[in-house]
Order: structure tokens, then sequence, then C-alpha cells
């Protein structure tokens, strides 16, 4: 009878029992077993009799079913048993090894349906370690593909390769055919031939692994076949069959024997324990193993093919049908929503057959797929609508009654209605539930609108900027030029105060407070401050262009002259003045010099009347990179300062002095020229009065003699003197008696001597102040 | 004995023989069958013994099984027979109607293998073909999935479902259970229970089309069960039991009769076969029968997944891996190579071992990843070498020897360096399989570095026109200022010379031939015309700037001013000019004013010398849009043409010939008043000679009475005259009388009242002629 009851080694939740080692220590006591133990499995489909012949053959215990009462799976698991029984032909009581033999839950049970799992992972495991694995099959099996397990076999033969078949230990397994209620109409060769011949056939189709490419069925394993009568139907022969099956177990030495040394594992009895729990682990972790059962493998496949056919057909149908459309909100989405239903009930109606789960996970991509083909429509019919509705948004603006209605609440109120319709068009589509997520929409829609009402601000800001500048720049031009041409010693105060008022003037419909404008854009405040400094730039560049270019040397030079001519020329009282002596002249010269050059330094350096140099209030210049603005050279290689109060250089200072100096010199000339003309002209009519009142006078001297020789002799010295140049040393002679005795001389004399020597004194005079300012 | 040989209906190939049809007749003959037929089809595992037991059972002789030889599939496609004669008890020999049997190809046979096709397409053909169906199974089979055809079951009645499950024709299959080998030890009830369960397990699993959600199995199908013994080991029970069976098909009217009339299709025969064949092409053309193995699918599912796992794998090693090689080409290629090895060489190891079409498929997926995967860093590095290779030539084409090297020049030579070593890296990637498809790179590379040679050519053009500019504009303005202060009235002959000269000297480093320049950027034809145009609009508006600037009210008449003293203050030599008559200040007045207009039209309007109007060449307009540029209005409201050629309106020639006027006119009162201070200004000492030279004349009259009373009457006349302004009536007394009598009057009294005379009609000639050119 049998030692002890079986143990459950892996349990139906494919859990490892380690319970085992202590099994074996019940079945073996205090002996030393060392290698002399065997290991058989059974391996076949439900209900087959696999425990049956276990029992039967090696007198264990595992349960089997009450055929009495309804075919059902008995087995659950992997049973292991000890035994040192088998039933065989003859009594043979000798020192039989240990045998343990693994009961395998059947496969192909219909408690499991479409779940192989534990199946292949049951096989595998007997396969790795077993010695002998007894395969039973029913004869009616034979000739069969899933019936028969052969698809199950394949799997386990090549998840068996990549897992153990590079195992150096050389370890090779029995196939025990055994084939039941084998009748002996088809002779058993036909039927191992059979078998034989789909084990090759299905071991060439397997995928093998690097390193086993041209492995062999037979390098892993041997096949035995053996047939077993009807147990019922022919119960006796059953029974010796078995018997004779048995002593393949037991008759070492003859060539029937099964247990061969090549199949043992050559571990002792608890390091096969070890291998065993490690194989079970390799085994559940290995992920071929874990497939979704054919049902689910047949659901994904089929309803991506009918997912595909949907969605093709719904584009096929969509461009045409929607493309008459596009404008009409209501006939659009209708349409959408009919399209998108229709190619939904077509995926459902053919789909909705297979498995939910994944049914259902098609169905949300194939949704996703519409919504995103749609999305494109919806995109358009936004951006369309969106065009429209800022074309009105414009046209709002631009004819609206600009003395009533502002630029911001014109754009604000069409924002507004650009935001209530879109939202409205975007709820109808959400409703229908053609558009899932609308915050990308809506966030792209927010960005668009305001960068249009940027737009739509920055062109109303630039016409509002360019009327400004149309006024501004020149307005500035024309008060500074006039101002410039006419320049009193206060000229840039007035210049300055004139910049600011005018800047002041033309911007004081948007002033808000002191130095604080609002140009009625809906700009902030920093906004408002950074417009006004930039007019406050261009009024600047204006100013400096302005001025730079108009107080040129040329211009300069009038300008002086000019001023210097309304004093020299014209009294107080702005009479023309007629000069009388050199005096008045040299006077009003002086005068006139004075009151011209007054204005010649605020001409060539910009100061203010507290003589602090002007300094615009904000950046002019276009930033040349790698350059400094400080200093620029022109054509003629002249540096220049930037500065914008720096008008003109030493040089042309001196240039602008020299030019006036020149042209008031002559002014001064023509007057001077007009006093000799005036002094020296005596009438013809003097000379006949003269004639005739010294006509008596006249003939007295010629009568006497005296009076003829002094003549003479005065004459002649007169000519000698004259002829020789000795005027110098006479004057002097002359001057010298004269500073001895002038103050006898009578008044004509001395009034004759100093008129003329003054004439002479105010040329050497100009002469030599000239040098003298130059020296200076 | 049978009648005739059964036919194949449906050969292995699916294909319909029409010749059933024929068939029909040769076993009906004349006779009218009408509706008393019946149709029976039988659906089993392979080698189950079907064709056996519809030969016993109704004299047919379907190909059977010679078990004696091995076990292999004989039925192939699906046969039709025709029998009246069923094997029962009793034998009546009444009318029997006609039978037509189809024998069905078994399942699950292992020479199909895994393609389930065939099997399920027979399936569903004899189900909706069939009044009844013989679903053959052996007892042992009671219990399996896959052995029992539960699966294919489950399919077929899917399919059935929803190709069939809405007819409207009621019609019902009866499924007849065959259980063979049934040996008695579980009751039939037993056996029928379990599969009458298993059944309704997987109607329950189904999933049924829209509409049939409710429908339950017996619906459709209407079960029984019946158990024949085993064939060999209990033969004279199995007869007895076939015969028992064949009862139920002929006994009218009993509980048990089969061909009850619910099952008939109450089709006549030919309408029968009509149908039959429809069937079969609704069958052949439905996908959802189209299903690829097991293999196949798993295949799918592994491939996929041990794809994924190497491709994770791959992405977590690469960004360490590869970051610190990003600039080494050599080392970047070695690692990115090894990991695409890796991977690759991972998902072979697992994968090569499923359907090999599958495998490759899903490997040149994932490769397809890789690739795209590692074309990321290989846009890096190739952007990263761009970057380098671009500085490389910036800093060249930067750096070169202007003298020897043009720009152009060191710009190709760049190009082709980066060109060759782009290409070399790229050839160096696509050689180790790491680059499929170059085109598109090459493609950008190309765009790259065009836009980048682009830039530089912008930013060497730019410099080149900055350098032009810096120059032609001050060069501009400083002529044409100076041509237009000292003007001609050809100025603007001059000055249009002058441009054209200033522009040619500036660009004539690039000048190529007459109005053709190449600027050596590498340019086209055209652009370089663009540029020399654009280079012309410049110089334009420079040319308009400063003559609208410079040509002001003032500024016009300090220049006709100028021109006017130049001709009146200064004799043809040069020399300043003293007046002695008015007669001589007339005639200057008149030359020097008619020498100073002449230039006042040409700088009031822009003419050559022959008269023609200056229009720019070129368009120095920027288009305002919607703005006539012919016109505008300037601040005061003043209507001003664009046209270049328009200085002055006509309100601003009134202004400056006004102005001038007024200047000159003071300048010749002021020459005049310098004659009337020379003409009667006579010397102090005069007085004191004549008085001198006159005492004793004067004695005389004082002596004389006569004298002293025309003296005295003389002075008083005089007086009188004086006191009352009666000049003018003496004047013309004198007048009249020196008309009368001036020819007996000496020369000092004609040239004394002539020249008085003379003076005062000077004054009122200019009066008048002021009044007269005002009137004109
Ligand atoms: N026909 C037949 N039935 C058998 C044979 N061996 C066992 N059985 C019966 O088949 C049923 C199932 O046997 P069992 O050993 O539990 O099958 P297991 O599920 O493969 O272990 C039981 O009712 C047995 O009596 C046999 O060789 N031939
Ligand atoms: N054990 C057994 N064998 C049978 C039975 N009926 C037929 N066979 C044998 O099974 C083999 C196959 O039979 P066959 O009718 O060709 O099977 P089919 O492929 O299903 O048509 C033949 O050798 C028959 O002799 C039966 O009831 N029991
Ligand atoms: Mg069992
Ligand atoms: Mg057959």
């Amino acid at each position: 009878m049998a030692d002890r009851p079986a143990i459950q080694l892996i349990d139906e939740e494919k859990e490892f029992h380690q319970s085992a080692l202590q099994y074996f220590q019940q079945c073996i006591g205090n002996r030393d077993v060392g290698l002399d133990y065997h290991v058989i499995s059974v391996f076949g489909s439900q209900s087959s009799g696999k425990s049956t012949l276990l029992n039967v053959l090696f007198n264990t215990n595992f349960d089997t079913m009450d055929a009495q009462v309804k075919r059902q799976q008995t087995t659950k698991g992997i049973w292991l048993a000890h035994t040192k029984q088998v039933n065989t032909t003859i009594e043979i009581d000798n020192d039989r090894p240990d045998i343990f033999v693994l009961d395998v839950e059947g496969s192909d049970g219909s408690e499991r349906g479409e779940d192989q799992d534990f199946e292949r992972k049951a096989a595998l495991f007997a396969i790795a370690v077993s010695e002998v694995l007894i395969v039973n099959m029913w004869e009616q099996q034979i000739g069969l593909y899933q019936g028969n397990n052969m698809a199950l076999l394949k799997t386990v033969f090549e998840v068996n390769l990549s897992l153990f078949g590079k195992n150096d230990n050389d370890h090779k397994v029995l196939l025990l055919f055994v084939i039941r209620d084998h009748v002996g109409v088809t002779p058993l060769s036909s039927l191992s031939d059979s078998v034989t011949r789909e084990l090759e056939k299905i071991w060439t189709e397997l995928s093998k692994p690097a390193g086993c490419e041209g492995s062999s069925l037979y390098d892993y394993f041997d096949l035995k076949f053996v047939g077993l009568a009807h147990k019922l139907l022919q119960e006796d022969k059953f029974t010796q069959d078995v018997k004779k099956l048995g002593d393949s177990f037991v008759m070492k030495g003859t060539e029937n024997y099964y247990f061969k040394p090549q199949y043992h594992h050559r571990l002792p009895l608890d390091g096969w324990t070890m291998y065993a729990e490690n194989c079970w682990d390799q085994i559940e972790r290995n992920k071929d193993l874990d497939l979704p059962t054919q049902q689910i493998l047949v659901a994904r496949f089929k309803t991506e093919e009918i997912s595909n056919e949907a969605l093709e057909e719904f584009i096929s149908k969509y461009d045409e049908s929607i493309a008459p459309l596009k404008g009409n909100l209501g006939s659009l989405t209708s349409q959408l929503v009919k399209l998108k239903e229709e190619c939904l009930t077509k995926y459902d109606e053919q789909a909705s057959r297979y498995a939910r789960n994944v049914y259902m996970e098609k169905r949300e991509a194939l949704n996703t797929k519409l919504n995103s083909h749609i999305s494109g429509t919806i995109n358009e019919f936004l951006e369309s609508l969106m065009e429209k509705l800022w074309d009105d948004l414009k046209l709002e603006v631009s004819s609206r009654d600009k003395a009533t209605t502002s630029f911001v609440e014109s754009v604000a109120a069409g924002k507004s209605k650009i935001e209530k319709e879109f939202n409205e068009s975007m709820e109808t589509f959400k409703k229908l539930g053609l558009l899932i997520s609308n915050e990308e929409i809506t966030c792209k829609f927010s960005d668009d609108i305001e960068e249009r009402i940027k737009q739509l601000r920055d062109a109303e800001l630039k016409a509002k900027i360019g009327r400004i500048k149309k006024n501004l720049v020149p307005e500035l031009k024309d008060h500074v030029i006039h101002l410039l041409s006419h320049p009193s010693k206060k000229v840039w105060d007035d210049i300055m105060n004139d910049f600011e008022s005018t800047i002041k003037d033309n911007i004081s419909a948007y002033q808000v407070e002191k130095d604080k404008y609002d140009f009625k854009i809906g700009l902030s405040e920093s906004e408002n401050a950074k417009i006004y400094k930039n007019i406050r730039i261009l009024a600047w560049r204006t100013l400096d262009t302005t001025v730079h270019d108009y107080l040129k040397i040329d211009t300069i030079v009038s300008i002086l002259r000019d001023r210097f001519e309304d004093v020299f020329r014209y009294d107080a009282e702005g009479s023309p003045r007629l000069w009388k002596t050199e005096e008045e002249i040299d006077g009003a010269f002086r005068v006139a010099k004075e009151h011209a050059l007054e204005v010649f330094e605020v001409l060539s350096l910009a100061v203010t009347s507290d003589n602090v140099e002007i300094i615009p209030d904000v950046p002019m210049a276009e930033e040349e990179s790698g350059e400094d603005n400080e200093i620029y050279r022109d054509n003629e290689g002249v540096f220049h300062s930037r500065r914008f109060a720096h008008i003109l250089t030493e040089l042309q200072k001196e240039n602008v002095l020299d030019q006036f100096r020149r042209q008031i010199n002559i002014t001064v000339l023509d007057s001077k020229r007009s006093i000799i003309t005036t002094r020296t002209h005596i009438p013809p009519w003097i000379y006949v009065l003269l004639a005739v009142l010294g006509w008596n006078e006249f003939v007295a001297v010629i009568r006497n003699p005296l009076f003829v020789t002094l003549t003479l002799i005065l004459g002649a010295t007169f000519f000698v003197i004259h002829k020789f140049g000795l005027w110098g040393p006479v004057v002097n002679v002359v001057q010298s008696a004269v500073g001895e005795t002038r103050t006898a001389i009578k008044d004509k004399l001395r009034q004759f001597v100093v008129e003329d020597h003054e004439v002479k004194e105010s040329f050497e005079m100009k002469d030599f102040s000239k040098n003298e300012q130059k020296e200076k």
C-alpha cells in the first residue's frame, strides 16, 4: 500500500510549497538516499486517466474522477507522492529505489477555459524536474492538434529551450507516450510514427534561441511509446499492460529500462528540492508564458481591424459632406455629430462582440482619432469665426463716433463680443462631445485675440504718434530756426522753454498730470510713460538735427554780421546813422562788435543763462555697437563731439571770428570812406568865390616882389620835399616846431595839423590792434 | 444500398460546387419533392467517427479512416450525399423523405494545425443550412475546452448571430449531441448536463449584436443527447444504439422525432441550393472569421512586449552614456552603434522564436524607433558641428587678408570646408547604419548654411553700405550747401553733376560697367542693381532733405542780398566803390538787383539750364497708404507740393522778394546818404580863408548903402520863402526864368541849381519806382 498521502507541491495559485523537503524526510526517514531516487511526472488532457494510471502503476493515492457522477476536473495544481512499490508482472522483492511521482493538473480543462497559463507552466516544470515525463493521451486524440495538446507542447518546447536550452548538465528527458484505450486496430507502431512525425515537425518550426539553431529534438528528449487497453471494457488486458509498463521502471540493465543515467539530474534529494523551487521561480517569472487568452488576442486583432475600417469610411465621407457646411455652426455640428455617431456605431456593431475591455480601449482610441480629425475642422471653423468677428471689430472701431466713444471702449466692447460668440460656439461643440479639452483652444484664442488687439492698438498708437510727429517736427524746426536766427544771450533758455511748450502743446490732449500722459489706447502706465519718452526722444533728435544743421559757419557769421550792422548802422531810435567824425565810427564799431560777439558764445555752446550746459534728458543716439558715441570723424578727417551742446569746434570758432572780422572791417572802411569824402570835398563854386574875393589880394602879391619871392621859394621847397618823399622829416620838423611853439599858433593851424594826424593814427591803430588781437 | 456516391459540395479551397443542383436532380429524378426533404450535417473532431456514423445510420458511402493503417484525416471539405434509407430498429417500408446528408471535415486536425479558418466556416455553414446538426464527440472529450471544440463553437455562435441572428424565418436548429464510446459508467444525463451547462455559459459570454442582447440559446437551438457504445469493443450494442438513433429520424409524430417543422427552411430544394450557396458566400466574406492563427496573434503580442522592453532599456542607458561623448564623432558613433546593437540583440534573443514575419516587422519598427531616437543625438551633434564650423568660417572671413582675398572667395572656401566635414560626419553615421535617410538632413543643412551665409552676406553688405552712407551723406550735404550758398544760373546743373559724381566716387570701387555695379558680396546682377538703386534712393533723399531744409526764406534772402552787395559795393576789379553821383548809385543798384534776382528763380524751382524740371530717377517717398503724396499741409495750414523741384510756394516767393527789397533799399539809402554828406560838407578853414580874403570886399559893401539895402532885401525874401515853405514855387519861377534866360547865366549858377534839383528828383524817383514795382 501507499506510504503516505500525496502532498500539493504547487497549489492552484501557483505557489511552491516548501513543505516538500519535510515530506521527503518523512518518506525516507534517516536513510541516506544519495542519488538513488527518481522523479516521474505526467502530462495530458484533463480526465484522461492520468491519476488512475499513476495509482495503478505506482500504488500512489492521487485523487481520481468518479465517472459515475460526472466528468470534471479533479487534480488541481501539482501533487507529489512518494513510492517504492511499482506494479510489475513479477514480484521482485529487492532493494527498490525511491520514486517521487508528480501528478500534474490536466490540460485543456473547461473550468479554466481559455486561460492556458498554468498548463504551460506546469508542463514546463514537469519537463524541467523529471527524468521521465509520461505523456498521457487517448488513442483517439492522435491526429488532433489542440485536442492532443500539440500547440501546448510547442510553446513548452520553445520556452524550455530559452530557459534551459544552454544548460551544461546535458539533462535529457524521456518522453513516455502512454496511449490509453488502445484497442489494437491501429498498430502501436503506426500511432508512434504519427506522434513522432508530429513532434519532429513541431520542433523544426520552433523559434530556437541563439546557439540552439542546429539542435535536434533528440538532443533533449528520448521518445518511448506504450499502449494500454481500455480500462473499462478490457479490464484484464489493461491490468496486464500496466504491469508490463511497470517492469520498465524496475528492471535495471534491461534494454527497456526507463531510468537511464542520462535522465538523472545528479543532485542529492535536498538539492533537487532547491532546484525544483528555482525552476518554478524561473518559470513563474518567464514572460514568454504570460500570454493573454486567445479571446483577448483575437479581440485586439479584430477590434483594430474594425476600427481602422470605420475610420477609413469616416474619412472618405468626411470631406465632401463637411466642405459645404464650413460656415454654418448648426448644420456643421449636426453633420459632425452624425458622422461621428455613424462611425462609432459601425465600430460598435462589429467590435462589441469581442472582449469588453479590449473593445472599450479601442473605442476610446477611435474616439480620440475622430475628435482629432474633427478638431481640425473645428479649429478651421473657429479661425474663420475669429476672422469674421475680428473684421467686425475692426470695422466697429474704425467707424466709431470718435467724439463719444473712445478707442479703448470700442475695443473692449468688440473683444467682449468676440469672446462671447467664440465661447458660445465652443460650448456648442463641447456639449455635443465633439470637443474634449477646450483649455488649449481657449488659451490659443486668448493669445490670438490679445495679439490682434495689440496690433490694432499698435496701429492706432502709430497713427496718433504719426500725427503728433507730423506737427511737432516742423513746428520745432521753425521755432528753433527763428530763435537762432535772431539770438539773444539767453537764446537757449528761450529755446528750451519753447521746446517744452511745443511738446506740451502737441500732446496736451493726452496729459493726465504733470509729466504723466495717457494716450487713450488702453496701455499701462509704464507703456504710456515709454511712449512719452519716445516722443521726447524724437523731439530732442529733431532739436539736435535742426541746431547742428542750421548753425554752420556761414550761418553763424551771417547772424553775427546782422547783429553788428543793426547796432552799427542805426542809432538807438532805429534811424540810419550819418557819420560826422571818425571817433563816432570807432565808438559805434566797438559797441556793435561787442553786441554781436555777445551771442557768439551761445551760438557755439548751448548753455542756459545760468551757464549750465544743455544735456538732453533722454538718450538720443542709436547705439552703434563697438563705437564711441562721444567722438566721431567726418569725411574731412575732423573729429567732432557728438554732445548736443557742442556746436562749434575751436577751429570752427576761429574760422567764424575771422570771417566776421573781415566783413565788419569792410563795413567800417566803407563808413570811414564816406567820412573822408565828406571831409575833403570842396564844391567848385567855392573856388570861383575864392578867386573873385581874392583877386585884389592876388594882384597885390604879384606887384610886391617880396611876396613873389617868398611864394617861389615856398613852392620850390614844397616841390623838392614832395619829389623826394621828404614829407616825413618835414612833418617831424614841423611837428617839433609846432610842439614847441603851438601854444602861440592860431587855432586854424593847430586844427589843420591835428585833424590830419588823427586820420593817420586811426589807420595805424587799426592795424596795430588787429595784430595785437591775433597775438592774443 | 446507397443510391449514388457522395459529391463534394465545397472543396478544400473553399469553392462551392454548383454541380449540387444537378446531383439533386439525379437523386430525385422527375419526382416532385416539394418541401418533403431534410438536411442533416455533422460536426466534430477529426477521426471521431463522424463518417462512420453517417454511413451506418443513413447508409451513405462517405470515406472513413482505415484505422489498421494509421490515424489521419480522410474527409476534406464538405461532402453531400442523398439517402432515403435510414437504419432503424424495425423495418418500415413506407414513403420515406429524401434526406441530404453533409459530412463536414473534422475540426482540430493536425494537418491544418493552427489554421482554424475552414473549421469555423464549415461549422457555420452546417448550422446555417441544416435542420439537424449532429455534434459528434467522444465521451472523454466532455470536460475539455479546446479538445471538445468549445472555443470553436463559441466563435461560430457569435458569427452566426451577427450574420443570421436577425433572420425573419425563425429558423431553429436541432443540435444532436452524439456521444461516442459511451461505456455507461457516467450516466448520459450527467454528460448532457455538463455539455448543456458549458453551452449556456458560452452563450452568456457571447458578444451579441444589437437587437440580440436578451436572446437565449434556446431561441435558436434545441439540444438532444444520444450515447453510442464502443464500436469496436461493444459492437452489438453500438449497432443497436445506432438503430435506435435512426428511429428518431423516421418515426413521425413520436415525441423523439427529430425533423420537427420548426427546423425546416421551408424552401423548395432548388431554393435551398441557392440559399446554401448564398450562405457560403456570406460566410466566406465575413471578416470576423478571418483571424490569424494563434501563433501569429501570440507573436504580435509578445514581440510588441519584447520590443517595448528593449526600447525602454535602451532609453534608460542612453542619456548617461551618450552625454559625455557628444562632441567626439568616433566615440559617439561607436557608443551609438553599441547601444543600438545591444538593444536589437536583446530583442532578437527573445523575439526571434516567434513567427518570422511578425518578428521581422516589429524589428523594423524597433529599428525605426531607435534611429528616430538616435537621430535626435545625431542632429544635435551635427548642429554643434555646424555651429563650430560656422564660427570657424566667420573667424576666417573676418580675419582674412582683405587685400588678397575677397569676401566671396573666403565664404566659398569656408562653405566648401563646412560641407566637406558635414558630409564626412554624415557618411560616418550612414555607413554605420545609424542614419537611414540623409536627404532631409542634407536639405535642412543646405537651407541652414544658405540662411547663415545670407546673414553673413547681409552683415557684410550692411557694413559696406554703412561705410558708403557715412561718407556719401555728409559729402553730398556739404557740396550741395556750398553750391546753393553761392548760386549761379546753372546751379542745378552743377548740383546734378556733383550729385552724380559724388555717388560715382563713393561706389567707384564696385563699378563694373556704366550703371552696373558688383558689391563683391556674391549677389546676383539684379540684387546688385537693387542695392545700387537703394544707394541712389538714399542719395536723392539726402539731396531732397538738404535742399529743402537749407533753402528757407531767410537763407534765400541772405543769398540774394550777398549777391546784390557783391556787385553793388565793389566794382569790376573788386575794389570798394566810392560814390560820386546819384546816377552812379542808381545804375549800380539796377545792375546789382538784376544780378541778384537772376538766381531767385533757380532758388525757388529746381530746373536745369535747359529749363527742365529736375525729377528724381528713383522713388523717394515712403508710400503712406491712403494719402496723396503730391500735396501736404503743414502745421500752419499751408499746402505744399512734395515734388522735389518745388522749393518755394508763390506766397513764399512774395515773402522773399519783400524782404530782399527792404534790405537792398536800406543799402541804397546808406549809399545815397554818403553822397549827400560828401557833396555839401565844407571844411572850417575855408570859411576862415573866405573871411580873410573877403574882408576888404565886405567892408566895401558895408560902406556902400546900395549893397547893404540889396543884401537886406534878399535876406528878408529868403527868410519869408523858407518860413512859409515856398521854395517849390520859387524854384518853379527860377527854373522858368532860367529856362528863358539860362543861356545867358554863367556856368556857376546853372551848375548850382541843377545839382540841387537832381538830388530831389532821385528821391522822388526811388519812391515812384518802388510803388511801380509793387503794382507790377
Ligand atoms: N476509458 C478509460 N477510462 C479510464 C482509464 N483510466 C481511467 N479512466 C477513468 O477516467 C476517469 C478519470 O480518470 P483520472 O485518473 O481522474 O483522470 P486524470 O484527470 O487524467 O487524472 C475516471 O473515472 C477513470 O475511472 C482508461 O484507461 N480508459
Ligand atoms: N472507438 C471507436 N471508433 C470508431 C467509432 N466509429 C468509428 N470508429 C473508427 O474511427 C475511425 C475514424 O472514423 P471516421 O468515420 O473516418 O471518422 P471521421 O473522420 O470523424 O469521419 C475509423 O477507423 C473507425 O473505424 C466508434 O464509435 N468508436
Ligand atoms: Mg488526475
Ligand atoms: Mg469523416
